[in-house]
């Protein structure tokens, strides 16, 4: 641990363009490895980061969490700054902090909020197209409320996991899942202990396809209940989704310093 | 005029990654040109669109008006969503009209209105960037306003004329241009008879330019008066500047029906 120092990083990016958080060996430019090669070159070390989790393309993080190890004393830089002086506008590190070695941006994280914004207009505008999916028909946050009451606590969401990934434990728990409408546009807020594969995406692509189809809460328990993947409808589309944020034990964050 | 019919369009567009409104021969991609083409291929003849005015390239517009001439009944068609399927995201065409022949979307223009979005806060984000532009320092909307009042009514604004395009009179009136603070973002409303080259950016450039360095709006008003392009300061970037209205005499609004 001798010269090495870690750092935590929040981060926010807009993912249109990104195949993604995470590296993929030969494929598209994804975020992890742009801020790898940004860190890399301000250290002069290859540097390898550590997200919080995985966002899927195209999906966007207001407080995204990543952790990396340097070996060159950071209080030396004005370390957010000289970072974002290396990164593309489309990505922003907004605070840097020094981190006990027992840090971890994955494996320490408490909870994470996502956000889906939907834009509920009669037509769609140009302006929201990156950070906001359309649905036309109108949507009464109040009745969706109904439908996500049925995921607070502890479930299998084997249901709505998307293919191509399997974590040991389909379990997870939501401590709050909220629907609110501001204005034009409708807001979907879930905080949870973790999430599967585009299982935000899943809860509320059915939440919605069940409500303009007329069908009730209960239709949605029972899918959930039901363990299989493929009761589940078409996940909401990615440009609406935002990693919000990420929780950390306070014994964690008291021992970080502000870089 | 037999077997014509004049359309009268609203349209939205993010202005980013095109050249600007108008067609530019053998140039890259522009709003006009992209229109000409998603009409000429719904009415199967070549159509040509003439605007309110030209937007600088990444200029955006909440509602250009356009205008245009079809040689087969437009009622027949569900225009504007018609319209909207033919094009990209981007351009979103908001609302159509059967309009008289002798509305010409350029020359009946009463006033046009810009608003120019202003990012203030000490770090930038990516979900900003394409649409304001991003200043660190703290402004004072009611500061800038002392700026702004001295550009109301009539002036020879060649002060803040870019190069490049020679009107045959550099008078414009301005009715009306109000700073106010909203949240994060400062913005500058300015309603006038008509617009010079870049000469929104150049105003707001100027005023936020000398804003900045401590002079005063006797300073502004000093480059006004002057009638020298070299005084004016740099202009604000193009990606904070939006075309939110065009407005028409009512006798010749009167004479458009909604399609």
């Amino acid at each position: 641990m001798e010269n090495s120092w870690r750092i935590r990083m929040l981060v926010s990016y807009d993912g249109t363009g990104y195949a993604g958080w995470q590296i993929q060996v030969g494929g598209p430019s994804t975020i992890q490895q742009v801020i790898e090669e940004a860190a890399s070159k301000l250290f002069d070390h290859p540097v390898r980061v550590v997200g919080s989790g995985r966002t899927d393309a195209g999906v966007h993080a207001v407080g995204q969490v990543c952790h990396f190890d340097v070996k060159k004393d950071p209080t030396r830089y004005n370390l957010t700054y000289a970072l974002r002086r290396n990164l593309p506008p489309s990505i922003v590190p907004r605070r840097t902090w020094l981190a006990p070695h027992d840090f971890h941006a994955q494996r320490s994280a408490v909870d994470k909020t996502y956000q889906y914004r939907i834009l509920n207009t009669p037509q769609p505008n140009p302006f929201d197209v990156r950070f906001a999916s359309w649905y036309r028909q109108p949507l009464d946050a109040d009745v969706l409320q109904l439908f996500a009451d049925k995921i607070h606590g502890k479930h299998d969401f084997m249901s709505f996991q998307s293919q191509g990934e399997e974590d040991r434990t389909t379990v997870r728990e939501i401590f709050e899942c909220r629907w609110e409408r501001k204005g034009k546009l409708v807001l979907c807020s879930v905080r949870g202990s973790g999430f599967l594969k585009q299982m935000v995406r899943n809860l509320v692509g059915t939440m919605i396809g069940l409500y303009l189809k007329g069908q009730s809460p209960q239709d949605f328990e029972d899918i959930l209940k039901a363990c299989d993947r493929r009761l589940a409808l078409a996940p909401a589309p990615a440009e609406g989704l935002f990693l919000k944020s990420v929780r950390y034990p306070p014994h964690l964050d008291n021992k970080c310093r502000k870089l």
